[in-house]
């Protein structure tokens, strides 16, 4: 089973997000525990149901211990004080993820 | 690119999450237009970063269009409004997923 870190933010004003996607995804390539990095920028925008966050984060590990691994990792820390500082609002939530319905096979 | 539909919720006092998340399972096994369901509870439990959320449900669809027709549905009205008023908080986030860094091909 994948063990996932969800983010979800708001950041501030001024912040130039495709510069923090972009170090993000370098942040992905470089650490091998991370097995899988996406995100989303919300695209209905009720306000009544996003309470004003905004942008998705989704890390994939392999296991708590990879995840664990990742935050103690010194590339992590540098980029982690960077994207706090960005933020105006955020959730976090670190879960074993459970498939109940499989995406269906592609070619 | 998949569309994703997004819930983190935390919900009240004496709900049997189980109840609600076979609901959801069935729901998702039911309309065809839902490609995937998943869902996590949050193991960390680091208040400051859940914001009291303790669960987070992730659908994907082919595009809005799959999500809109889900949301129309009877079944999901029926449902939605069960969900609803189990919950104590939730944000909902709708998003066209990027896949930034691919998972490694598995056997």
């Amino acid at each position: 089973m994948e063990f996932k870190h969800l983010c979800l933010v708001r950041f501030k004003e001024g912040v130039v997000v495709d510069d923090i996607i972009q170090e993000l995804t370098k942040l992905a390539a470089e650490l091998d525990m991370i097995k899988f990095f996406g995100w989303g920028k919300d695209v209905l925008n009720q306000e009544a149901l996003t309470q004003g966050f905004t942008h998705v984060f989704s890390m994939c590990f392999d296991s708590a211990e990879g995840l664990a691994a990742c935050m103690g990792h010194e590339k992590h820390s540098a980029f982690a004080a960077t994207f706090m500082a960005a933020l105006d609002k955020v959730v976090v939530m670190d879960f074993p993820f459970v498939v109940a319905k499989p995406a269906p096979a592609t070619a």
